[in-house]
């Protein structure tokens, strides 16, 4: 199954950000990343980095340089089409190819036919092809700008059918129009390209107009092939990078750090400054821990335009490394919210960047490290309404009752506060109310305190919350209350003592209703159906001890195994406080549910792999549960529904289907291993 | 006048922070910077930076080791005692030693006397020795924070009288107290002491309270001798210096670079993390941009460590590097308030930054380079305080009627938007009526809108801020109106025209009242007494052509110079609306006002340096305008009110009698000069 040329694979995944890798005849180029552009005029001239230079000192997988210059060029144009473009500009990776547009955008025109041009990249080697699109500014109204992506449209249409074994990338254009972007991704997707670029970005960034790129980014994003690298044409800037990736950015390139740097400009992840006005260097790369800013200032023109080329390339790499970090903990809408917070005009994309909660939701992931919060728009993560939504769906009372601690606690990461933790002791062990505690996410049962993200979670407390929104969540829980139909609903405050107990018992531990917290997890996890397939009926009193066996660490006392009429169907992971579903609970959530429920369906092709433990390919996948997400725990089942594996869900179900290589989940144990 | 060893000068500032020059026998120490601490037991050992590497990577001016270590051990003791503890542990440049304090908090106890272990390190001629203070520990009560305060203040009285040539750091104490911590900078900044360590806030900062961090070092700093450099004991992660270099601490120092080092621990500026956990480098250090983070892994543990030494110290440097560029360019509060939103604990701090608005307004200059906001929490900077109070005591009505335009316009850089500036235009042709802007700053009128931070500014539109804020700046437009005794106020929402005019003149220049301007921004500048001094009283309609005559930038329409009579009294600067007086100005003031306004008052040893140009040294000056800031105005005289120079402060007045040398006030021209 040796994966083919030009394709895609996503590895790791954070709001709508991947690593990913996109295999070339020249090696795969791994996302994100920025390919920094090559001027093929410029080559061994003073003060620029050779590629070869940037090979060797930034690890770059790709360069970007522009076919049309070199087409423009006899001399050029003859060594491209005899040794190919790679060995032309002297770099051992892949290269990709613009192809003009830009110089359409700048001069008003180019000399080429877009057939041509596309022929020329293919001819010449390109790994990676542009189509010469319709560059549409943002002061354009929107006839231009729908009559530039029918236009473009039609270029693509041609364009596609010459490419060969090049890689081509279709762009995305629509000016400041969200609706209209969101138009071309969807015509555009619908054509045979390898990757999409955003495109007509660049005058939006130098305006330093962050809402209106975030908004135009996510509308592209809505519609377009996911199985396709984007590529934010023109970005390049440590500014732009961790809202970019956060949005769903693969691919960047920029000629920005060797244009600043042939200025006297240094890049910044917070601006872009002018060597001489600075009077130190807040920076630790090489070049400016290896100088004193009297140094810097002193070299030639040369030596210093290609000293501060290499800063302006460590701090973007800098970036693109950070942003590859947070993906892989799971927190780069953190990453790009606090980066929001680097200069006034970031700081407006707040406005805009959860902006397609439906979207951002489908595709985050169900698992993490943490959440930590920034600023009041944390709340509005996708993690913040998946645990609603899923809470508000999956949760049933278990009594007529409902008490709720109207209070918090930061320092403990736990929804609740310390002294009332001992009161809920007591009462628990004396009443039976339903308890819960009002937290940054609504209303948190006591039994989900130690699901992701609750107890992961570094957040204020509610009375630490903007009044406005201390008052929504107390509306929240007013409908919860109603919804759920209690007799009874005590609010708690945390000032007053309302629990009004008269034997209280100091030894009952905090995890006697654990049968309680298994439900309530499972039900949050796998939905109700599920949960009642796997757990026997209630029928008497002592079921749980008879039929259900919880095994719990004798360190920490926490759940570890579920064990029913003897099967092991539930193992509780320690660091987010979710299920791994076993093969036994597995083949009791198929016998008593329909499908979809939980199930992931493939091919005949790929079951025996899948049984003896093999990851589940994007390719051979026939159907998901739509309510799966990424790092859900899913169960494997071949087209008559019969038990295959049980796994865990690396790509969204709804984008499955476009992906021709990658895993779409990893099998923990096939039908043929031992659980 | 060859300045004296042990003293400091503060050279730039913002906020509280300074960029400083501490004077010792092993060179200066530029602040504010970092003492790596050196082990004596531990140089040479594999996985051990040595103080001659740090010395080349990082050219640190100076390095802290600990004398309690070196006195308990005979072989060390013997060489530090004969060859000097530079030598001992061979470090070229100036070397701090602690006490034993920090033992004492690990251990209980330590088996020296006070004074013995002062004396001890004068003799091995450490640069800046520490006195054995008491460490009172974050949980400690009021009673034992107050008995280790007044113990410490005992043993600083005999410390004092034995430091001999060494400088000599006397510890601030006072556990989680603010009041107790500026009691203790008090009674200490009364003894003889050379440096002020804030101490006992290791374990604060362990447990992240951000918070109580601040208040501390606040309390502390609002009592502190002003001249001498504060250290923040055993601070050194870049998380904290932002935001401690801003509340005005000028030396850290730090094990952990070395400590987590050989824990396989990396230091970030949001984080402390274990190597192992990490999966990419998000850093552009010279150790994390030259290897993959898998080359990093698999390095033996001894060049692992030396590895995670070199990141360590790299990432410091740099926190520091950029808390400097930033006291340069006046915004370190802006660079901490950005800080604190990397990490939820640090955002506690938000709370408490602001905390001491007298001191924070004194000390922070008039004139930067431009106002960021990153943040709700901005409003409380000491700029905006400022403004407000120095608008609201120096504004003069000119007319009855006021208009004011509730809106504005972040992208413009000023307080209102081009369609109202439009309709002002007009207006101001046709009717007489004082024109105001509902800002972020509260009302700016017209004439003021080029004045720094007003249009240096990037701050949202009123209707952009919460609904609480633009309340509370409408209460202030009404509380303005009625304490001016407006005959009519009208408020001018943005939306609707309520400019009735008839007859409007398109080509009405926005600078018809150039002199209003004149005015308003010299009563803003000066006060109003000024003012009046420098201008003739107004008795015809054609004053203004005829005794004033002002200058304007052909180019730009912006003003220039102002001649009263023939005079040329004032300039105004293009970058940030403010004018520079000149000697014909400061005449007319001191003619005009009763001292102190606007008087730097120097001794007769310095007039004759201060009338040549040369600048106010501080132990020269007598006394000055309290109203007076730091990059004011000011005006030189001597004991009998004579004009002597025209220049601009460097220091706050109530400071400038606590240092022993650097500048107060940086002389533009003298009395002997052409002005």
């Amino acid at each position: 199954m040796a994966p083919k040329l030009n394709t895609f694979e996503v590895l790791k995944r954070s709001a709508l950000g991947r690593i990913g890798r996109f295999r070339t005849a020249h090696g795969n180029i791994e996302t994100p990343t920025i390919l920094p552009v090559i001027n093929p005029n410029l080559i061994g001239e003073p003060g620029n980095l050779s590629p070869q230079e940037i090979k060797k000192e930034f690890r770059a997988d790709a360069v970007i340089t522009n076919s049309y210059i070199i087409w423009q060029s006899d001399e050029l144009k003859e060594k491209a089409l005899s040794d190919g473009v790679q060995k032309l500009i002297g770099f051992d990776g892949a290269v990709m190819t613009d192809s003009g547009t830009f110089q359409m955008y700048m001069y008003g025109d180019v000399q080429v036919e877009p057939l041509e041009i596309v022929k020329f990249q293919r001819d010449i080697g390109s790994d990676i092809g542009t189509i010469l699109d319709l560059f549409t500014k943002p002061d354009e109204d929107r006839e231009k700008a729908e009559s530039d992506i029918e236009g473009t449209f039609e270029r693509g249409q041609g364009s596609v059918g010459v490419k060969g074994d090049m890689a081509l990338a279709g762009t995305i254009q629509g000016g400041v129009y969200p609706d209209l972007r969101s138009l071309a991704a969807k015509r555009m997707s619908s054509l045979d390209f390898d990757v999409h670029p955003i495109g007509g970005v660049v005058p939006i960034m130098e305006s330093y107009r962050y809402k209106k790129l975030t908004e135009v980014i996510l509308a592209a994003k809505r519609e377009l092939n996911p199985a396709r690298p984007v590529h934010l044409f023109g970005a390049g800037h440590p500014m732009v990078i961790p809202l970019a990736v956060a949005l769903g950015c693969d691919l960047f390139d920029s000629a920005s750090y060797a244009k600043f740097a042939a200025q006297g400009r240094m890049m910044f992840a917070d601006s872009t400054r002018f060597l001489k006005d600075l009077d130190d260097l807040p920076c630790s790369c090489p070049v400016c821990s290896g100088h004193t800013i009297q140094e810097l200032k002193s070299l030639d023109k040369a030596t210093q335009t290609k000293m501060l080329a290499r800063h302006n390339l460590h701090v973007t790499f800098k970036a693109l490394r950070q942003a590859r970090q947070a993906i892989y903990e799971g927190t780069i809408w953190e990453l790009a919210e606090r980066s929001l917070h680097d200069h006034p005009r970031l700081n407006r994309a707040l406005e805009s960047i959860y902006t397609e909660p439906e979207l951002q939701e489908r595709r985050e992931p169900t698992a993490g490290r943490r959440f930590f919060y920034t600023c009041p728009t944390s709340m509005q993560r996708p993690l913040v309404r998946r645990f609603k939504q899923r809470f508000i769906e999956r949760y049933r009372p278990r009594t007529k009752y409902l008490l709720i601690g109207f209070m918090g606690n930061l320092e403990a990461r736990k929804p609740y506060g310390t002294a009332f933790a001992d009161d809920i002791r007591k009462l628990r062990a004396v009443s039976d109310a339903d308890i819960m505690f009002m937290s940054y996410y609504g209303p948190v049962p006591l039994e989900l305190d130690e699901v992701y993200p609750i107890a992961q979670s570094l957040v204020p407390d509610v009375h630490q919350l903007p009044k406005d929104v201390q008052e929504k969540l107390k509306d929240e829980f007013e409908k919860f209350s109603h919804d759920n139909e209690y007799q009874m609903a005590v609010m708690y405050d945390g000032d007053t003592t309302i629990l009004d107990v008269e034997n209280w018992y100091d030894d009952v531990p905090m995890r006697t209703h654990v049968f309680d917290r298994v439900l309530a997890v499972s039900d949050f996890q796998f939905g109700n159906a599920a949960t009642d397939a796997m757990f026997p009926k209630k029928d008497d009193m002592n079921w749980v001890t008879n039929e259900v066996k919880i095994k719990t660490s004798r360190k920490t006392g926490k759940i570890r195994n579920v064990i029913v009429e003897g099967e092991h169907i539930l193992s509780m992971r320690a660091h987010d406080g979710l299920f791994t579903l076993k093969q036994d609970g597995a083949k009791r959530i198929l016998a008593g549910t329909k499908a979809p429920t939980n199930r992931l369906v493939v091919n005949d092709d790929s079951v025996p792999f899948n049984k003896e433990g093999k990851s589940v390919f994007a390719p051979f996948v026939i159907s998901a549960d739509p309510d799966l997400r990424p790092m859900d725990e899913c169960i494997i089942v071949d087209g008559n529904d019969e038990f295959v594996a049980v796994g865990r869900m690396r790509l969204a179900p709804d984008e499955i289907e476009f992906f021709k290589t990658g895993i779409a989940a990893e099998v923990r144990s096939g039908s043929d291993d031992e659980d």
